[in-house]
């Protein structure tokens, strides 16, 4: 039923090249079943597809595409998990892409909406082939540039949303809270001003003259050097409630992202810790926001590092409707340069406790009904740079959709469909994708230490780049300990958490070893639970990484003959790119710590003076 | 005979405000006295300012200029030690310059010449004043934009060379080795290739046709990932000689700069020392350059720290016409934020021994008969960002003149040339100025270590920001010791310096303390000449260089109301940051060490942990 050659390869450069029959295939609507939701038959002389409605058909369609190509049976049923299913692209007006490494913009260039209509319609069918139903097109650091999305820029957003619409994915954007003052000069934007609320009125009625089904505004306020409401002396809900209630008459909403902390600490004052400031901020503040605010926060309480605990915040807030943002394009995740599935980690993600009896998953679809990835995609020939970085892309779409999926079971489904049915491509792929967290982690910060990255790229090792500096992201090693005490009896960030997880995290004996350097300070001398000192087990972990990289490469050269040249140069390249980084951390991170300790390592492997 | 007030502070920004005598001064020519030397007599009913040629009477009437402000006697005679006084500028054609503290370019805007005629004026004008008698208006990185100056932009640096020529000014152009590919797509520009050669007589008569006085062209090759000879298999006097020959019967020159390393170091690999390199790469060529070849050397073997000795390659060279090239403008030592009298460090770099017999000073005039100055200038109002940063500008043109002369006689011309008369305002100023070298040096990296600031910036601490990375700038600290060893018995560094100077420094009793952790790589219990461990020495050395600025506030405070307010009030912005400054270094350095030992400071001051 489908072959795979490099033309295809060429074409489709993704996982949509299964081709499905040409006939045979009736499509019906189904108002008894949930409204993107679809079911699939096969009956004696065709394949029935009914959907809830037409988007149910389009899910329906593209649910048999995957069950082909995966080999799976053919009839089944299906409906999202999750209401909001959305992606945020960081793109800018210049057509660079913050944390993008897949090429520039697809949307974007000179200082404007200026793209193929081919290569959109191409990515809107990529996005509905795995159930995304929104899309926010612009940066969340919006410039002055960026604003004018709202004003000079909308008639080419609305273009840009009839693309998507047929897809059923709609258009949201990101704004900038300061938006009065920057493209009309009003003297404030406070958002108890009465004039400011008549601007933002008149906005919002322009867009939805244009674009009747805008989904709303994402809105990165009172973080990092951008303003927002608490520089108006309000509060995140004043602000919110106050475009909230605009759009509501719409069916608007507004995604108020929780990403704030001081990112002017003083490095000296070991009383601030920051991934305790947006649980400190925003819990107050529960009940306060109106029902079509969406609070959207990162999985962890830091920032999309390689291992982190979920934010508390995500389990603890009760009255007020959430968002889970997860980052898809590879920031601290080897910049689709080194091999990482992120599906492991999301899964992850989903099982970790918010109490005592259950885990993220459970909340999935309740008061967390919307999930945000951050794009990944570039105009890259491939999508994602490296092919394989487009399992993550997948996998979002994949998990939003079900969050009860496995990374293992995303992975069967996308191998073949990218790859072909050859089981040897398949087992293989699997294995150096199922793997690749874990390596990458070992050879950069294990034991959920974090950062240690070279400053402004965050790629490459650099133990002290971020140590002095005003982020808040400190592990103060010194000769004899590491990291920061978050325990209640430290900076007391436990206590963030249900008391069975503060319990949890408190007693080291209990504390997830791959979560220690998080929780705990700890002397290197401190015994882990293999037997070996914490300075030994770092040390060793960063050799396997190495060794693990070594064997991916070896892994991927014995399936040369099974792969497009073109797959197969590509993964290569990056393949060999990710050995050097990884030559790199490890022979930086043991020598930084054997210049702190002076012992070497016990199997008398090199470690540099 | 002059005042001071904050209009005339405004309208020249700088110390050429004294008032010279209507009347009474008679000029002529004296074909006895050197080109540009001067004659200046008191006579009964007049002055009488003689010179070498109209350049000697420009500098003549700035003399006098000079010495009715400082209080000199008038009768006097001069002309300058060194034949080549020249000014670069690292300009970028978008009108940014790099590494610059005082604003935009005066030359370049939106990637054209594009400036003011009476600024530029104003500052040729500023240049001869201090005897200047060249300048480079472009970044000695060439971009392709930049390129053009040579060919589409020529018509240009015409007239901006019309506009410094009455100044006794020259110009000359930084060019990019590659120019015959970058400019004309031709498919080398290998120095040997008769086709290169061709192309650059053509440029090099197209120039002369417009600039007869043109001085000639500035070449940074091979470095920093520039391209140059060695990238088409030849030496850098091959291209170097090529370019020579082609000016030399236009009277031009060939400045080849000598910054040339491996800016792709593995940090694993000891056993190549970056200071080494200019050394090695030249010392084999000398005698191979043609006579108008110049090699540009930097006084420090590194790249401009707070201290280091001087470049062995200025002394070892025998055979080849060399410039000593000097950084005005701070990138390593304050950027015009924190005060930094130059002075008192280049006349040490006079005074540095050359062999057992002569200093630097000694060669001046000689086969050392250029020196360049990076320029610190930019568009802001006072020309310097900081106002009392001019009195490096001042300094180096009057180095340049007469190599000399002391850092305290020259600030003696130069406080009351731009702070007027006052006794106290003089002494004040001039305590400041003189200290403020010694007192950067304690705060951020003294010994003789240098780097250890933030990436990119260069501007305040970051011990580890460029440990493990690529340019070859290492101190290797562990828990007990930092430093590399550039002995006879380490990297050999010492061996490239006369013997007399290889055994004072390999000698850690003989070598200069100020220069000892540039040296030797020793263990922090050390004991100093003063008793102290190296350790509790460099904590004290911090702390004291805070309460120098402290005191530096005090005394600026003392002065305000002798001073025009612009001036006072931009000053004493300055040092309230520099406070901040100061306070960071010695925070994060003595932090950095503390956390390596666990040594506590003896007077129990506060190390943060």
């Amino acid at each position: 039923m489908r072959t795979l050659n490099d033309s295809m390869y060429n074409s489709y450069k993704c996982w949509l090249q299964t081709s499905l029959p040409e006939e045979g295939i009736l499509k019906t609507i189904n108002p008894l079943l949930p409204k993107e939701g679809y079911r699939i038959r096969q009956l004696n002389n065709h394949i029935s597809i009914e959907g809830g409605s037409n988007a149910g058909l389009i899910y329906g369609t593209f649910a048999l595409h995957r069950r082909l190509a995966a080999g799976h049976d053919i009839d089944c049923e299906g409906a999202p998990r999750i209401a909001r299913r959305v992606i945020n692209h960081w793109d800018n007006p210049d057509g660079s892409i913050e944390r993008g490494y897949a090429g520039k913009s697809i949307f974007f260039k000179n200082g404007e909406l200026n793209y193929s209509i081919e290569q959109v319609n191409d990515y809107a069918r990529l996005l509905a082939s795995i159930g995304i139903n929104e899309i926010t097109i612009n940066n969340v650091n919006v410039s002055a540039e960026g604003a004018k999305l709202l004003t000079d820029m909308l008639p080419d957003v609305k273009k840009i949303a009839d693309i998507f619409r047929p897809w059923n994915i709609r258009i949201s954007l990101a704004i900038n809270f300061e938006s009065p003052v920057l493209l009309d000069g009003m003297p404030t934007a406070d958002p108890l001003d009465p004039n400011v609320r008549l601007w933002w009125e008149k906005r919002v009625e322009e867009i939805y003259s244009m674009i009747p089904d805008f989904s709303g505004f994402l809105v990165k306020a009172d973080s990092e050097f951008i303003g927002g409401p608490v520089a108006h002396g309000r509060t995140e809900a004043d602000g919110a409630n106050m475009l909230a209630r605009i759009l509501a008459p719409f069916g608007g909403v507004v995604y108020w992202r929780c990403f704030i902390y001081d990112c002017l600490q003083d490095w000296r004052d070991s009383t601030i810790d920051r991934p305790k400031a947006a649980y400190e901020i925003f819990m107050p503040q529960d009940g306060l926001f109106e029902p079509n605010v969406i609070l959207q926060i990162k999985n962890g309480p830091c920032d999309f590092q390689v291992r982190e605990p979920n934010s508390p915040l995500l389990g603890a807030l009760k009255k007020t409707n959430r968002a889970l943002e997860l980052q898809i394009t590879q920031e601290y995740t080897g910049q689709q340069i080194d091999l990482y599935y992120l599906g492991t980690q999301w899964e992850e993600v989903f099982s970790f406790p918010v109490d005592d009896k259950l885990v993220l998953r459970d909340l999935m679809g309740k008061k967390i009904n919307c999930i945000v990835g951050i794009s990944n995609i570039g105009n890259d020939e491939n999508w994602t740079g490296n092919i394989l970085a487009q399992a993550n892309l997948y996998a979002f779409g994949r998990l939003a959709w079900d969050p009860s999926l496995t990374a293992g079971e995303i992975l069967k489904e996308w191998i073949p469909m990218t790859f072909g049915g050859n089981t040897e491509v398949i087992e293989k792929i699997y294995e150096i994708l199922m793997r690749s967290r874990e390596t990458y982690e070992k050879y950069t910060t294990p034991m959920g230490l974090g950062w240690m990255v070279n400053v402004h790229s965050h790629y490459g090792p650099s133990p002290e780049g971020y140590e002095y500096s005003k982020w808040g992201t400190y592990h103060r090693a010194n000769y004899k300990a590491i990291g920061i005490d978050r325990t209640s009896k430290g900076t007391k960030f436990t206590l963030q958490y249900h008391p069975s997880l503060t319990a949890m995290f408190d007693d080291i004996n209990k504390c997830p070893e791959k979560l220690l350097l998080f929780f705990h300070r700890l002397n290197y001398s401190h015994v882990m639970k293999n037997g070996k000192t914490l300075l030994q087990h770092y040390y060793d972990l960063h050799f396997e990484g190495v060794e693990d990289v070594e064997e991916f490469i070896e892994i991927w050269k014995s399936l040369e003959p099974h792969l497009p040249k073109k797959a197969y140069d590509n993964v290569l390249e990056r393949l060999k790119l990710q050995l050097k980084n990884a030559i790199e951390w490890r022979d930086v991170l043991n020598t930084y710590f054997y210049r702190f300790t002076g012992i070497p390592d016990a199997k008398g492997r090199k470690i540099y003076e």
